[in-house]
Order: structure tokens, then C-alpha cells, then sequence
């Protein structure tokens, strides 16, 4: 097992990576001094996971009751929010009991937002069954549901307790969603690390393949790169945007297709593609460049051309994305392969043009 | 006009109290860099105060939007944040807009905690227009909605930018309210400060009177107390629970008569007045301490009495409190006029006798 930590003073907190660590008592031990743990889940992770933490959470001591929602993007909703606090209540949960989100970026964002917002905020460990968790969404205390307006607009920055990454349950994650998960991987590298870049393009089959080794490797260069950005900008004032490469695109395309039909993953694959068109445009990387994102995406089984809508739907859908400030949307940018910068100017037509130029 | 500050390090704000004072565009100006507000008040409120605050906020060179919602404790609902977070969408709101709670302890506890959830957290003023909010829930941070298994179950430590609270303000208050804006008046003395509560036993006529010198020293006492216990205590791991006195008793009585029926001062009132009595009977006060906070709550015109409810009621609901820690609900007692303490473990056969005695 490897251990990392994200550095934010009081909020510090330990990221564990490992193959068989799910079921490790003395993981969850540091953290159930309330004596009461409520494990909440989706009904696809329940059948393969509930068991082993459950037993992990009664052998260190603790009395456990589990809270299983839906699959899928919309239990992202405040009717589950609620559901969950009701269940919590109903198990007697105080402010010192833990929540434990169990599952993928789904669980997490909607177990960490229940646990941000119960009686004025309680406890949380993350632990993570999806790639695309375990890389990049159970890190910083970013935790959100969903408004009919757009994606994640109703949120909290939650920090967990601790992040408990097993990568031996990704052996049961379907192909596609591995491949949602290594678009999150990839973009940690074009966003901020050559090497990485350089090592995917050497190791993608052998991540393709669930190669173990590979696979902590991964998820630990993505923590690391993450927790280094989030302790620098915990609450997205600058930096942390960064980690927001191929977003912009993406959200607005998961708005205009229905959340759910395009994973989170493969949207953001596209929607890389479009930055990566759009930096190619503006001007701030080169045609090679370009080709190099799509090709390793492309590698991946990932999708490199979005859905079939107009520029003007998705333009529209971006206009009101989170992070759009002061009435301008934000897009981060490539200026070479590991380097993204924050751009607020954009002209609209080039963003357009990305959006066509990627459809090719 | 009185300033003074809480002091909680970065997420330090002043606190400015007069008389005349909520149209000062000045006041406003340093939260608007953001270039854009949007005011939530209630339908009761807006037609008093909505367009001096508007105008302040243009004047200070601001656009600013308005959302009005239902009165009345209802409105501390999920459907109501999501209301309000449809309008700032609507109104492209983003995540450096400023919202700005106009109104009473309702409005700010809904518009603080949509200010916590929306976009993650967006900044937030509070401008009190009911004595209630004035001396208690506008400082601190406490934001909430209900759920329908207890008040407040839902909610986020938010501190807002700013409190501008304005005592003229109050001369609209209908005469019940200010009564119920008295009773956590009477709270801060009499679990906190011993001299207080003897300025009040000679001063509450002139309170009652609306006497606007009287208001501003009382305000501004409850503030510094307050002020003080919040910045040693921000997220209530001990201290500041001692705010709390009379509450325990006070929220089972709103749960049990239905949110609204009592107002929340007048249920804190009457759990004064029960939490005094188990006081007496645990032996920390004497008979004529318990006395002397019922004839001052009397005076106030407060009920001193519980609802016609049984004991058990009362207990049951108690028990949900989310004051309970690890399965037991915790009490404040007084060991003396002006002094509370936190007790766990309280005999509930005397819980149950203080409810009776406080029914005589």
C-alpha cells in the first residue's frame, strides 16, 4: 500500500492506494471514535463491496447501517440528498457519527454534498470503486448534486477524512467505464505533466489490461498531482481551474445529451479534443500537438468527436456553466502537452470553430 | 452607528448596528466587486425595506436582482432553496455575485444556506429587519432549512461578509415578534451575563417600547457576547452550545405544535423556562433563580408556559434533537443567573418532571 497526503492545515488528510485494502479495519479505525458509521452506496457496488466494509467498520469497533441509493447520475438530485438524511436520522447518525461514500464519482459527490450539508456538516471517507473516482473525484472536497439548470451548480467543499483507493475493485468496473476513468487520467498529464504523458503513452494497453502495478501507479501520479493543486488553491480561485481541462466542453455536452447517456468521461474526452482545437486555433499549441491529445484519447477507446448537436447548443449550455465569471466563460487552454493556463477571453466564434473543427 | 467585529481569522466581518442605516450605500460598497447582487426577502419584507436596500446596492455601482419568497418558517425548505437558485441562475448569478438575506431569522438561515450550497458557496451579507435575527441568528454563520423529521436538520456554517443590522427597522416589527426577539435577548443574559440580565430587568419596558437607544445597547450586547463565544467556538464543539439554552426544550415544542404555530422565541421562552425548572430539580440554581426567569420572560409579555402537550411528546422528540450526541440528548443548565453549562447525561425522569413543573 502507498500513502500520500493532501496538505490543507486542519483539513489534512491521507489518500491510501493499494490492491486488497478495502477491507482493512485499520484503515477505517482512526476514524469511528463517534462509535457510528453509516456507509452509503449505490445498488450496483452494493452487492460487490457492502459486505467486506461493513465487516472492516464492525471489526474496528463501530456500529454500521448502510444507505443504498440508484445508479447513475440521477441520484445526483435532492430528492436523494434528502432520502440519505432521512436514513441517517432514522439510524440515529449525529454530528459525530462518519459517512462513508462507497462507489464511484456519483456516490462520492452526493454522499460528500449529504455529509457537507447533515446537521450543519459530519465526517466523510471516501472510498473510491471507479477509476474515474479514484484519480480525480474522491480528491479535494469538491462534493455537488445537480440543478435542472446545469450540472453541479448546488455543492459544498467537504474534505474527507481520508480517501481509501483499492484499485483491485476495479476488476469488476465495466470496460467502459474504465476507459471514462482514463480520460481523467490523461487529462492530469496534458494538463500538468510531460513525464506522465509520456509514461501513458508508453502503459495505456497495460492500463487497458487492469495491470495492477500500472494501475497504482496511475492513481497515484494523478493524487499527487492533484493534492499538489489543491492545497495550492483549495477553493478554485485560480489554479485549481486547471484541473478543469476539456470541462467547459464536456458539462456542455453531458447538459445537451441528458446527463447519463455520455459518461462524465467520455464527454470530457470530446471535450479535451475541442480545447485542445481551440488552443490550436488561439494560437497556443501546434498542429502536432492537437494530434498527439486525440491520438492518445483515441488509444484509450475513448470518443475524440462530440455528439451530434449544433455549436450553438452547446455554446448556449456553456454560457451557463459554474464557471463562468462575471458573465464570461473561462476556458482552460493548452500551451504544449503538460501545460494548461486559464484563458477569460475567448472570441466566441473560435470556440465555434474548435467545436466544428473537432466534429471532423 | 456602532460597529464591532467577529473575530474568526480570515473569515473575520464586522458587525454595523444604528439607527437609519440600511440604505447606506457605503455599507454595502466594499462587498460588490463582484459587480452583481441578488437580494432574497420575503413577501412581507420587500414591500418595507426591498427598495432602499436596491437602491444602496445600484448606488454603490452594482446590477442587483430581487427574489421574493413565501413568509413564514415553510419557507426553510429545500423547495425554496432551489427556488432561489433557479433565480440566480436566471439572473447570471455566478459564483462572485453577492446575496445579500433581507429580513428575519427565516430569510437569513434560507438565503445563507443557499449561499452555501449555490456554486459551492457564493459570499453573503446579512441585513436583519426582526429584532430575533438582529441579536442572534445573523451572526455566527448558522444557516439551515428544516426536514420533516426536525428544524435545522439540514443546513452549513456560512459566515456571511457583513452584518448590517438596523434598529428602525424594527419599528415595523408586528408586536409579537418583537416579544419573540426578546426571548433570545433574555437567552444571551441569562446563560452568559449576569449584568445584562439586571439592565434588562430594569430596561424591558423600553425595549418594549421600541426606545431606539435601548435597542441599539441591547443588540449590541447580545452581538459581543455572541461575537465572542462564535470566534471560540465556530463550529460548536463545546462552548457555543451554550447559545443553545432553552432550545432543546424550545425546538420540541415548534416540532411538536408544527413549525410556526409558536414562534421560535416563544417556544425558546417557554424552554427557558422548562430548562430553569431542571435546573432546579438537577440542584445547580435555587427556587427564586427559576422565579426570576419566569417574572422577567412574563414581563417580556413571553409565554412561560409549554404547550398543552404530554411530557412524552416532548421527550420523544428531544431525542431526535440534533443536539443529541453519540444517542443522548444534552442539556444547558444554569448554575446561576448568567451563567450556563453543558450537561450529557440528565435523568429523563427528571426531564419529564421539569416539563410538568414548568406547566404549573
Amino acid at each position: 500500500m502507498e500513502s500520500l497526503r493532501v496538505a490543507l492545515g486542519e483539513r489534512s488528510y491521507p489518500i491510501h492506494i493499494g490492491a486488497g485494502i478495502i477491507d482493512s479495519a485499520e484503515l477505517y479505525a482512526p476514524y469511528l471514535s463517534g462509535g457510528s458509521a453509516a456507509i452509503v452506496t449505490n445498488e450496483v457496488v452494493s452487492p460487490l463491496y457492502l459486505s467486506k466494509v461493513r465487516a472492516a467498520i464492525v471489526s474496528a469497533g463501530a456500529r454500521v447501517s448502510a444507505i443504498v441509493v440508484e445508479d447513475g447520475e440521477q441520484a445526483k438530485s435532492w430528492q436523494t440528498v434528502d432520502k440519505v438524511c432521512d436514513a441517517l436520522l432514522e439510524a440515529r447518525c449525529g454530528r459525530d457519527s462518519l459517512i462513508v461514500a462507497l462507489g464511484g464519482g456519483v456516490v462520492g459527490d452526493l454522499a460528500g454534498f449529504a455529509a457537507a450539508v447533515f446537521q450543519r456538516g459530519v465526517p466523510f471517507l471516501q472510498v473510491p470503486t471507479t477509476l474515474l473516482a479514484q484519480v480525480d473525484s474522491s480528491v479535494g472536497g469538491k462534493t455537488a448534486i445537480n440543478h435542472a439548470r446545469g450540472k453541479n451548480m448546488i455543492g459544498a467543499f467537504h474534505q474527507p477524512l481520508a480517501v481509501i483507493s483499492d484499485v483491485a475493485t476495479l476488476d469488476t468496473l465495466p470496460e467502459r467505464e474504465l476507459r471514462a476513468g482514463l480520460a481523467e487520467v490523461i487529462k492530469h498529464g496534458l494538463a500538468l505533466d510531460l513525464p506522465f504523458v509520456e509514461w501513458l503513452e508508453k502503459n495505456i494497453e497495460k492500463l487497458l489490461a487492469r495491470e495492477r502495478g500500472a494501475l497504482v501507479y496511475a492513481v497515484r501520479r494523478c493524487c499527487e498531482l492533484k493534492a499538489r493543486i489543491v492545497a495550492a488553491d483549495e477553493r478554485e480561485a485560480g489554479e485549481r481551474a486547471l484541473l478543469n481541462f476539456g470541462h467547459t466542453f464536456g458539462h456542455a455536452i453531458e447538459g445537451a445529451t441528458g446527463y447519463g447517456s455520455w459518461l462524465h468521461g467520455e464527454a470530457i474526452s470530446a471535450g479535451m479534443v475541442m480545447a485542445a482545437e481551440l488552443s490550436l486555433l488561439t494560437g497556443s499549441i501546434r498542429k502536432d500537438d492537437a494530434a498527439r491529445v486525440r491520438a492518445l484519447l483515441a488509444r484509450a477507446g475513448l470518443p475524440v468527436k462530440g455528439p451530434a448537436l449544433s455549436a450553438e447548443r452547446l455554446l448556449e449550455l456553456m454560457a451557463v456553466d459554474k464557471k463562468a465569471a462575471k458573465g464570461r466563460t473561462r476556458f482552460v487552454l493548452l500551451t504544449a502537452i503538460g501545460r494548461a493556463v486559464l484563458q477569460a477571453d475567448v472570441d466566441s466564434r473560435l470556440v465555434r470553430a474548435a467545436i466544428v473543427a473537432a466534429a471532423q
